[in-house]
Protein backbone atom coordinates (compact mmCIF):
# COMPACT_ATOMS: atom_id res chain seq x y z
CA UNK A 1 0.00 0.00 0.00
CA UNK A 2 3.01 2.47 0.95
CA UNK A 3 5.20 0.51 -1.49
CA UNK A 4 7.58 -2.43 -0.68
CA UNK A 5 10.69 -0.47 1.89
CA UNK A 6 8.19 1.01 4.14
CA UNK A 7 6.69 -2.56 4.40
CA UNK A 8 9.99 -3.72 4.98
CA UNK A 9 10.96 -1.57 7.58
CA UNK A 10 7.23 -1.86 9.31
CA UNK A 11 7.64 -5.44 9.54
CA UNK A 12 11.49 -5.24 10.78
CA UNK A 13 10.41 -2.65 13.67
CA UNK A 14 7.21 -4.80 14.82
CA UNK A 15 9.80 -7.64 15.61
CA UNK A 16 11.26 -5.73 18.42
CA UNK A 17 10.11 -5.97 21.60
CA UNK A 18 7.38 -4.55 23.05
CA UNK A 19 6.55 -2.82 19.33
CA UNK A 20 3.26 -4.10 18.30
CA UNK A 21 1.92 -3.46 14.21
CA UNK A 22 0.84 -0.08 14.73
CA UNK A 23 3.63 0.91 17.12
CA UNK A 24 6.10 -0.06 14.29
CA UNK A 25 3.82 1.81 11.68
CA UNK A 26 4.10 5.11 13.72
CA UNK A 27 7.71 4.27 14.67
CA UNK A 28 8.25 3.64 10.18
CA UNK A 29 6.00 7.01 9.58
CA UNK A 30 8.50 8.64 12.16
CA UNK A 31 11.66 7.53 10.77
CA UNK A 32 10.78 8.70 6.96
CA UNK A 33 9.84 11.87 8.19
CA UNK A 34 12.67 12.34 9.97
CA UNK A 35 15.60 14.73 8.61
CA UNK A 36 17.36 12.29 6.33
CA UNK A 37 20.57 12.45 8.44
CA UNK A 38 19.29 11.46 11.57
CA UNK A 39 17.55 8.65 10.11
CA UNK A 40 20.87 7.59 8.58
CA UNK A 41 22.51 7.94 11.99
CA UNK A 42 20.05 5.48 13.62
CA UNK A 43 20.78 3.23 10.61
CA UNK A 44 24.46 3.03 10.90
CA UNK A 45 24.38 2.97 15.04
CA UNK A 46 22.53 -0.17 14.62
CA UNK A 47 25.04 -1.69 11.83
CA UNK A 48 28.30 -0.16 14.36
CA UNK A 49 26.73 -1.42 17.58
CA UNK A 50 26.05 -4.92 16.01
CA UNK A 51 29.56 -5.06 14.38
CA UNK A 52 31.58 -3.99 17.34
CA UNK A 53 29.88 -4.62 20.27
CA UNK A 54 30.81 -8.43 22.00
CA UNK A 55 31.23 -9.83 25.34
CA UNK A 56 34.06 -9.00 27.58
CA UNK A 57 36.58 -11.76 27.63
CA UNK A 58 36.58 -10.99 31.50
CA UNK A 59 33.70 -10.30 32.70
CA UNK A 60 31.25 -11.00 29.97
CA UNK A 61 29.53 -7.34 30.28
CA UNK A 62 29.28 -5.88 26.73
CA UNK A 63 31.71 -3.69 25.20
CA UNK A 64 33.35 -2.49 22.14
CA UNK A 65 36.91 -3.09 23.52
CA UNK A 66 37.81 -6.29 25.30
CA UNK A 67 38.71 -6.46 27.96
CA UNK A 68 36.40 -3.71 28.77
CA UNK A 69 37.12 -0.27 30.07
CA UNK A 70 36.21 -1.48 33.62
CA UNK A 71 38.09 -4.46 33.86
CA UNK A 72 41.54 -2.57 32.47
CA UNK A 73 40.86 0.09 35.02
CA UNK A 74 43.70 0.64 37.40
CA UNK A 75 41.51 2.42 39.87
CA UNK A 76 39.21 -0.54 40.84
CA UNK A 77 39.51 -3.06 43.66
CA UNK A 78 40.18 -6.52 41.87
CA UNK A 79 39.58 -8.50 45.08
CA UNK A 80 36.36 -7.25 44.53
CA UNK A 81 33.65 -8.66 41.78
CA UNK A 82 30.02 -8.14 41.87
CA UNK A 83 27.64 -10.69 39.69
CA UNK A 84 25.00 -9.02 37.86
CA UNK A 85 21.88 -10.77 36.23
CA UNK A 86 22.23 -8.24 33.03
CA UNK A 87 24.61 -5.29 31.79
CA UNK A 88 21.69 -2.47 32.82
CA UNK A 89 21.60 -3.69 36.26
CA UNK A 90 25.94 -2.68 36.23
CA UNK A 91 24.99 -0.07 34.66
CA UNK A 92 22.32 0.88 37.81
CA UNK A 93 25.46 0.80 39.83
CA UNK A 94 27.98 1.88 38.40
CA UNK A 95 25.25 5.43 38.18
CA UNK A 96 25.99 5.03 42.01
CA UNK A 97 29.76 6.07 41.75
CA UNK A 98 29.98 4.15 45.47
CA UNK A 99 31.09 0.66 43.74
CA UNK A 100 34.65 0.16 43.34
CA UNK A 101 35.53 -3.48 42.48
CA UNK A 102 34.84 -5.46 39.12
CA UNK A 103 31.84 -7.16 37.41
CA UNK A 104 30.55 -10.55 36.25
CA UNK A 105 27.21 -10.55 34.03
CA UNK A 106 25.44 -13.85 34.36
CA UNK A 107 23.31 -12.63 31.30
CA UNK A 108 20.35 -14.21 32.97
CA UNK A 109 19.34 -15.91 36.52
CA UNK A 110 18.57 -19.44 36.69
CA UNK A 111 15.20 -20.85 35.94
CA UNK A 112 14.34 -24.12 35.58
CA UNK A 113 10.71 -23.22 34.33
CA UNK A 114 12.38 -21.78 31.39
CA UNK A 115 14.97 -24.33 30.57
CA UNK A 116 17.84 -21.98 32.05
CA UNK A 117 20.33 -24.35 33.29
CA UNK A 118 23.87 -23.08 34.98
CA UNK A 119 25.50 -24.07 31.53
CA UNK A 120 23.34 -21.08 29.95
CA UNK A 121 24.61 -18.59 31.93
CA UNK A 122 28.38 -17.27 32.28
CA UNK A 123 28.88 -19.17 35.48
CA UNK A 124 31.79 -21.41 34.41
CA UNK A 125 33.62 -18.23 33.27
CA UNK A 126 33.01 -16.67 36.94
CA UNK A 127 34.60 -20.03 38.46
CA UNK A 128 37.65 -19.68 35.69
CA UNK A 129 38.24 -16.54 36.34
CA UNK A 130 38.30 -16.79 40.73
CA UNK A 131 40.61 -19.48 40.41
CA UNK A 132 43.05 -17.85 37.45
CA UNK A 133 42.89 -14.59 40.01
CA UNK A 134 43.27 -13.51 43.75
CA UNK A 135 39.74 -13.17 44.51
CA UNK A 136 38.68 -12.07 48.23
CA UNK A 137 34.83 -11.29 47.80
CA UNK A 138 32.23 -12.06 45.60
CA UNK A 139 28.85 -9.77 46.21
CA UNK A 140 25.88 -11.73 44.54
CA UNK A 141 23.33 -9.02 43.16
CA UNK A 142 21.31 -10.87 41.19
CA UNK A 143 17.74 -9.37 41.24
CA UNK A 144 15.48 -10.03 44.59
CA UNK A 145 13.25 -12.16 42.80
CA UNK A 146 12.99 -15.96 43.19
CA UNK A 147 14.88 -16.99 40.31
CA UNK A 148 17.64 -13.99 41.44
CA UNK A 149 17.39 -15.78 45.42
CA UNK A 150 18.14 -19.15 44.12
CA UNK A 151 20.91 -17.90 41.41
CA UNK A 152 23.01 -16.35 44.13
CA UNK A 153 22.46 -18.79 46.83
CA UNK A 154 23.68 -21.55 44.13
CA UNK A 155 26.85 -19.26 43.06
CA UNK A 156 27.53 -18.84 46.67
CA UNK A 157 27.07 -22.86 47.24
CA UNK A 158 30.25 -23.33 44.47
CA UNK A 159 32.37 -20.60 45.25
CA UNK A 160 32.35 -21.26 49.07
CA UNK A 161 34.32 -24.68 49.04
CA UNK A 162 36.94 -22.39 47.43
CA UNK A 163 37.75 -20.53 50.54
CA UNK A 164 36.06 -17.13 49.00
CA UNK A 165 33.78 -15.12 50.57
CA UNK A 166 30.21 -14.64 49.04
CA UNK A 167 27.73 -11.57 50.17
CA UNK A 168 24.02 -10.72 48.78
CA UNK A 169 22.97 -7.17 48.48
CA UNK A 170 20.54 -6.16 51.65
CA UNK A 171 16.62 -6.18 51.03
CA UNK A 172 15.05 -3.60 53.09
CA UNK A 173 12.46 -0.75 52.78
CA UNK A 174 13.61 1.44 49.72
CA UNK A 175 15.34 4.43 50.67
CA UNK A 176 12.33 7.79 50.24
CA UNK A 177 9.32 4.70 50.30
CA UNK A 178 6.22 4.73 52.38
CA UNK A 179 5.90 1.91 54.58
CA UNK A 180 2.23 1.55 53.81
CA UNK A 181 2.92 0.82 50.22
CA UNK A 182 5.96 -1.48 51.12
CA UNK A 183 4.88 -5.23 50.47
CA UNK A 184 5.11 -8.04 53.39
CA UNK A 185 7.86 -10.20 52.43
CA UNK A 186 10.36 -6.65 52.31
CA UNK A 187 8.98 -5.61 55.90
CA UNK A 188 9.91 -9.25 56.73
CA UNK A 189 13.17 -8.91 55.23
CA UNK A 190 13.74 -5.21 55.98
CA UNK A 191 13.16 -6.14 60.17
CA UNK A 192 15.09 -9.42 60.03
CA UNK A 193 18.15 -7.18 58.47
CA UNK A 194 17.79 -4.18 61.01
CA UNK A 195 21.01 -3.13 62.05
CA UNK A 196 21.92 -0.98 65.08
CA UNK A 197 22.13 2.85 65.18
CA UNK B 1 29.67 2.63 30.34
CA UNK B 2 28.63 -0.47 27.35
CA UNK B 3 31.29 1.39 25.29
CA UNK B 4 30.48 3.92 22.68
CA UNK B 5 28.38 1.67 19.82
CA UNK B 6 26.14 1.25 22.64
CA UNK B 7 25.64 4.59 23.98
CA UNK B 8 24.87 5.57 20.38
CA UNK B 9 22.40 3.41 20.26
CA UNK B 10 20.39 4.11 22.84
CA UNK B 11 20.83 7.72 22.23
CA UNK B 12 19.37 7.19 18.76
CA UNK B 13 16.61 4.74 19.89
CA UNK B 14 15.72 7.26 22.35
CA UNK B 15 14.73 10.01 20.02
CA UNK B 16 12.06 8.29 18.20
CA UNK B 17 8.53 8.78 19.92
CA UNK B 18 7.23 7.09 22.47
CA UNK B 19 10.35 5.87 23.54
CA UNK B 20 12.28 6.88 26.36
CA UNK B 21 15.43 6.02 27.97
CA UNK B 22 14.83 2.47 29.41
CA UNK B 23 12.85 1.67 26.51
CA UNK B 24 16.12 3.04 24.34
CA UNK B 25 18.36 0.60 26.26
CA UNK B 26 16.02 -2.64 26.14
CA UNK B 27 15.31 -2.43 22.69
CA UNK B 28 19.17 -1.23 21.98
CA UNK B 29 20.14 -4.97 24.00
CA UNK B 30 17.46 -6.38 22.44
CA UNK B 31 19.35 -5.83 19.00
CA UNK B 32 22.53 -6.27 20.02
CA UNK B 33 21.71 -9.60 20.79
CA UNK B 34 19.61 -10.26 18.07
CA UNK B 35 21.21 -13.05 15.31
CA UNK B 36 23.04 -10.76 13.25
CA UNK B 37 21.59 -11.13 9.94
CA UNK B 38 18.00 -9.59 11.66
CA UNK B 39 19.66 -6.66 13.06
CA UNK B 40 21.51 -5.66 9.73
CA UNK B 41 17.96 -6.15 8.10
CA UNK B 42 16.52 -3.42 10.62
CA UNK B 43 19.55 -0.83 9.96
CA UNK B 44 19.00 -2.24 6.02
CA UNK B 45 15.28 -1.30 5.65
CA UNK B 46 15.95 1.78 7.66
CA UNK B 47 18.43 2.99 5.08
CA UNK B 48 16.07 1.94 2.32
CA UNK B 49 13.16 3.52 3.11
CA UNK B 50 14.87 6.60 3.81
CA UNK B 51 16.19 6.72 0.44
CA UNK B 52 13.92 5.67 -1.64
CA UNK B 53 10.68 6.54 -0.35
CA UNK B 54 9.12 9.99 -1.25
CA UNK B 55 5.67 11.39 -1.55
CA UNK B 56 3.86 10.76 -4.61
CA UNK B 57 3.55 13.95 -6.86
CA UNK B 58 -0.16 13.32 -7.42
CA UNK B 59 -1.90 12.24 -4.24
CA UNK B 60 0.95 13.21 -1.62
CA UNK B 61 0.69 9.33 -0.10
CA UNK B 62 3.73 7.49 0.64
CA UNK B 63 5.69 5.67 -2.10
CA UNK B 64 8.71 4.33 -3.49
CA UNK B 65 7.81 4.62 -6.96
CA UNK B 66 5.67 8.24 -8.42
CA UNK B 67 3.21 8.05 -9.28
CA UNK B 68 2.03 5.72 -6.57
CA UNK B 69 0.33 1.83 -7.72
CA UNK B 70 -3.04 3.70 -6.28
CA UNK B 71 -2.88 6.56 -8.94
CA UNK B 72 -1.24 4.83 -11.87
CA UNK B 73 -4.18 2.07 -11.11
CA UNK B 74 -6.25 1.45 -14.13
CA UNK B 75 -9.29 -0.06 -11.82
CA UNK B 76 -9.68 2.86 -9.78
CA UNK B 77 -12.60 5.44 -10.41
CA UNK B 78 -10.45 8.82 -11.55
CA UNK B 79 -13.70 10.62 -10.87
CA UNK B 80 -13.56 10.33 -6.73
CA UNK B 81 -11.00 11.64 -4.35
CA UNK B 82 -11.12 10.78 -0.76
CA UNK B 83 -8.98 13.22 1.32
CA UNK B 84 -7.28 12.19 4.32
CA UNK B 85 -5.13 13.08 7.05
CA UNK B 86 -2.28 10.78 6.91
CA UNK B 87 -0.81 7.81 4.90
CA UNK B 88 -2.02 5.76 7.84
CA UNK B 89 -6.01 7.21 7.30
CA UNK B 90 -5.32 6.01 3.63
CA UNK B 91 -3.92 2.25 4.35
CA UNK B 92 -7.19 2.11 7.00
CA UNK B 93 -9.81 2.89 4.12
CA UNK B 94 -7.34 0.62 1.86
CA UNK B 95 -8.00 -2.76 4.42
CA UNK B 96 -12.04 -2.54 3.72
CA UNK B 97 -11.58 -3.41 -0.31
CA UNK B 98 -14.77 -1.41 -0.27
CA UNK B 99 -13.58 1.86 -2.21
CA UNK B 100 -12.44 2.22 -5.79
CA UNK B 101 -11.34 5.85 -6.40
CA UNK B 102 -8.40 7.92 -5.63
CA UNK B 103 -6.84 9.41 -2.29
CA UNK B 104 -5.70 12.75 -1.18
CA UNK B 105 -2.90 12.67 1.71
CA UNK B 106 -2.98 16.11 3.54
CA UNK B 107 -0.20 15.29 6.13
CA UNK B 108 -2.43 16.93 8.65
CA UNK B 109 -5.25 18.66 9.78
CA UNK B 110 -5.53 22.81 10.07
CA UNK B 111 -4.21 23.28 13.41
CA UNK B 112 -4.34 26.96 14.77
CA UNK B 113 -2.92 26.28 18.28
CA UNK B 114 -0.35 24.19 17.15
CA UNK B 115 0.78 27.07 14.22
CA UNK B 116 -0.76 24.75 11.19
CA UNK B 117 -2.38 26.33 8.78
CA UNK B 118 -3.67 25.88 4.82
CA UNK B 119 -0.16 26.01 3.27
CA UNK B 120 1.24 23.63 5.48
CA UNK B 121 -0.79 20.53 4.70
CA UNK B 122 -1.23 19.39 0.71
CA UNK B 123 -4.10 21.61 -0.21
CA UNK B 124 -2.29 23.43 -2.75
CA UNK B 125 -1.86 20.58 -4.77
CA UNK B 126 -5.46 19.49 -4.25
CA UNK B 127 -6.86 22.08 -5.84
CA UNK B 128 -4.21 21.99 -8.65
CA UNK B 129 -4.77 18.39 -8.92
CA UNK B 130 -8.59 19.31 -9.24
CA UNK B 131 -8.27 21.97 -11.68
CA UNK B 132 -5.84 19.76 -14.08
CA UNK B 133 -8.34 16.87 -14.01
CA UNK B 134 -12.03 15.93 -14.17
CA UNK B 135 -12.99 15.15 -10.37
CA UNK B 136 -17.09 14.55 -9.70
CA UNK B 137 -16.56 14.25 -6.19
CA UNK B 138 -14.32 15.00 -2.88
CA UNK B 139 -14.85 12.63 -0.27
CA UNK B 140 -13.52 14.40 3.06
CA UNK B 141 -12.43 11.62 5.61
CA UNK B 142 -10.37 13.78 7.93
CA UNK B 143 -10.61 12.06 11.46
CA UNK B 144 -13.86 13.46 13.34
CA UNK B 145 -12.29 15.82 15.51
CA UNK B 146 -12.45 19.39 16.38
CA UNK B 147 -9.63 19.95 13.94
CA UNK B 148 -10.55 17.38 11.22
CA UNK B 149 -13.70 18.94 10.98
CA UNK B 150 -12.61 22.19 10.62
CA UNK B 151 -10.43 20.82 7.98
CA UNK B 152 -13.41 18.98 5.85
CA UNK B 153 -15.28 22.00 5.99
CA UNK B 154 -12.00 24.52 5.04
CA UNK B 155 -12.10 22.11 1.99
CA UNK B 156 -15.95 22.07 1.36
CA UNK B 157 -15.74 25.96 0.75
CA UNK B 158 -12.63 25.88 -1.34
CA UNK B 159 -14.17 23.36 -3.47
CA UNK B 160 -17.62 24.10 -3.76
CA UNK B 161 -17.53 26.89 -5.50
CA UNK B 162 -15.39 25.13 -8.36
CA UNK B 163 -18.43 23.24 -9.03
CA UNK B 164 -17.37 19.57 -7.55
CA UNK B 165 -19.67 17.81 -5.58
CA UNK B 166 -17.41 17.65 -1.45
CA UNK B 167 -18.72 14.89 0.59
CA UNK B 168 -18.11 14.19 4.38
CA UNK B 169 -17.41 10.83 5.53
CA UNK B 170 -20.72 9.57 8.21
CA UNK B 171 -20.27 9.77 11.70
CA UNK B 172 -22.47 7.37 13.75
CA UNK B 173 -22.16 4.88 16.41
CA UNK B 174 -19.41 2.22 15.28
CA UNK B 175 -20.45 -1.40 13.93
CA UNK B 176 -20.29 -3.83 16.91
CA UNK B 177 -20.36 -1.25 19.89
CA UNK B 178 -22.37 -0.60 22.33
CA UNK B 179 -24.68 2.27 22.81
CA UNK B 180 -24.11 2.54 26.45
CA UNK B 181 -20.44 3.04 26.17
CA UNK B 182 -20.95 5.66 23.11
CA UNK B 183 -20.51 9.16 23.73
CA UNK B 184 -23.21 11.69 23.43
CA UNK B 185 -21.98 13.87 20.99
CA UNK B 186 -21.84 10.67 18.38
CA UNK B 187 -25.40 8.79 19.80
CA UNK B 188 -26.07 12.83 18.51
CA UNK B 189 -24.59 12.65 15.15
CA UNK B 190 -25.90 8.67 14.87
CA UNK B 191 -29.72 10.12 15.65
CA UNK B 192 -29.54 13.26 13.31
CA UNK B 193 -27.56 10.89 10.36
CA UNK B 194 -30.60 8.44 10.40
CA UNK B 195 -31.62 6.80 7.66
CA UNK B 196 -35.11 4.84 6.53
CA UNK B 197 -34.95 1.09 6.25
Amino acid sequence: MYGEPVTQLIEALSRLPGIGGKSAQRLAFHIIRMPKDRAENLSRAIKTAVDNVRYCSTCCNLTDTDPCGICTSGKRDTQLIMVVEDPRDMAAYERTHEYHGLYHVLHGVLSPMNGVGPSDLKIGELLKRIQANSVAEVITATNPTVEGEATAMYISKLLKPLGIKVTRIAHGVPVGGDLEYVDEVTLTRALEGRVEI
